[in-house]
């Protein structure tokens, strides 16, 4: 089985499912969500994840599609704290409905996600939620990690590793893990395939991180330096502030991360002209590849065929030449 | 057993619970809202009714704990939706912390409510999660009919029952439904219980709405004449607006409904006379009683001895006589 074929599925099951009708604030906003695409690339997960141990991989689409829905409910409450204006290039839904609506449809939108999560047999029906609850409280750790980082300029590049774990990579884990408690993969794979979710979704986060300044702007589809625009604290400029003490770029940076009115595209130019002068994007390419061959490594331990194991070895793989 | 038994064992363990350390934002506004008390009739409804078909009543006292969890969960994000400054006489948390950790704090709130259903036996847990997820749904569904009904003139009375159903008393509802499933009470039992509580629910939340404005001051613990003073779509308002169509009553309450600058006794006095010239607290009084007798009904026809039932009716005829 291929990946394009599971993405169809996903895709068409995301398109059936109803999550509710009435009132039409609460419901609307998680279709319009929803519709807006993106990559799938959490539920793709759980169904390659089972599809490794069993040949049953129609079995996990509902529950895979249950942590998509849990995902874009984080997104949701994500973009009111962070003020977003847009999401996948369209108005959020705080923009187009407003605040009450986005908390209170986000709300429902969690409880869905638990709700798609009983297609799972009765068996490991409490283990699946134990695992979930454990990864949704970590997902709203790493959000409430990031914003308490925004206000800090000591973050060390082990608390910054540790909160884009649990902010994004530990909800990678439990895609693939999930998978596995699906296809009763055992507890060994189990675990490995959480290992595996949780190291490449570091790594993912790291390449969005190097991406975000050192993207080709043709292919990046985001505006390139939005993140230094921001002073959004990165690996990057985590790195940066560490390997500056000392030298004449801890000025100049102390310059541009508080510099109120400035020109962007000077900005950027400058800030990356320092990342460059302390090797920084060198620094954050090791450390993406340190997470991306952990992955890899657990991923040959899996007891299971070359063949079964391809798709996930071609999606990371993907994830790690990505170019936006 | 009696209520303060069960009571005290349910404080226990709220002391006990954990819900999380790190990082504090995320999990002191759980601890400080739980802290603040209330009722906990909830929890108590739970345990209850697990007592009338089960000695081992302390099985039941995690997921009540979940139950009540929930219920102040959506008093946290309840009170960011409404701008309530006050919740038992204490800030807010939106207010003692800011909007960004209510809402996320509130999110894994709603997680914690779900690990502690994992306290139940396997065999029972996805019958109780799926009831438990439709429950919470219709709860948000309800809070965002309430907010809807606060721009609307043409609520019925049949709307806003319905709106009270959802938002307060299906959770009462699931409270005892909860203990029965926990004491495998048997199909037949389990819905009579959730009949009771939604039915119970319904008239508590009318006899709210009745004690706001006729209420003993001295015994009521909030401002006589809030719900007035806010223009509240309580089941009174919205039957005074019925009533008073086409009487001189109908001018009267509109200037009340619409004057911007006012003295506050003034508006309660004037807005509790047409209630009293249209006999409203008697029409409210008899919609109360009714929800309250189908309530007793049902809790007749429960398969349990009078004994094993009476801390129930003695709860429900508490709530039915309550002067705050």
């Amino acid at each position: 089985m291929s990946s394009e074929i599971f993405l169809k599925a996903i895709d068409q099951e995301i398109v059936r499912t109803q999550y509710g009708d009435n009132p039409v604030e609460l419901y609307e906003p998680i279709e319009y969500l929803m519709s807006l695409g993106g990559k799938r690339m959490r539920p793709l997960l759980t169904v390659i994840a089972t599809n490794i141990f069993s040949d049953d991989w129609e079995h996990a689409i509902k529950p895979a599609i249950g942590v998509e829905v849990f995902h874009n409910f984080t997104l949701m409450h994500d973009d009111i704290m962070d003020a977003a204006p847009l999401r996948r290039g369209k108005p959020t839904v705080h923009e187009k409905w407003d605040k009450n609506v986005a908390i209170l449809s986000g709300d429902v939108m969690l409880v869905c996600a638990y709700e798609l999560m009983t297609a799972v047999e009765d068996g490991i029906f409490k283990q699946v939620i134990r695992r979930f609850n454990r990864t949704a409280a970590e997902v709203c750790e790493g959000q409430q990690l990031d914003m308490n980082f925004a206000s800090r300029n000591d973050v060390t590049e082990e608390e910054y590793i540790d909160m884009i774990r649990l902010k994004t990579s530990v909800l990678l884990g439990f895609a693939l893990e999930l998978g596995g408690m699906i296809a009763n993969a055992g507890e060994t794979n189990i675990k490995l395939l959480y290992e595996i979710g949780t190291n490449v979704g570091i790594g993912f986060q790291l390449k969005d991180d190097i991406l975000d300044v050192y993207g080709d702007p043709e292919k990046f589809g985001k505006q390139v330096g939005g993140d230094i625009i921001e002073n959004k604290k990165t690996f990057l400029l985590i790195e940066a502030l560490a390997q500056a003490k000392g030298k004449p770029e801890e000025k100049e940076l102390a310059h541009w991360l508080s510099v109120q009115e400035f020109d962007k595209n000077e900005k950027v130019k400058a800030v990356t002209a320092i990342y460059d002068s302390l090797g920084i994007k060198q620094l954050a390419e090791n450390k993406m590849n340190e997470f991306f061959s952990k992955g890899l490594s657990d991923l040959e331990k899996l007891a299971a065929t070359a063949e079964r194991k391809k798709p996930l070895l071609d999606l990371i793989e993907m994830l790690i030449e990505r170019e936006n």
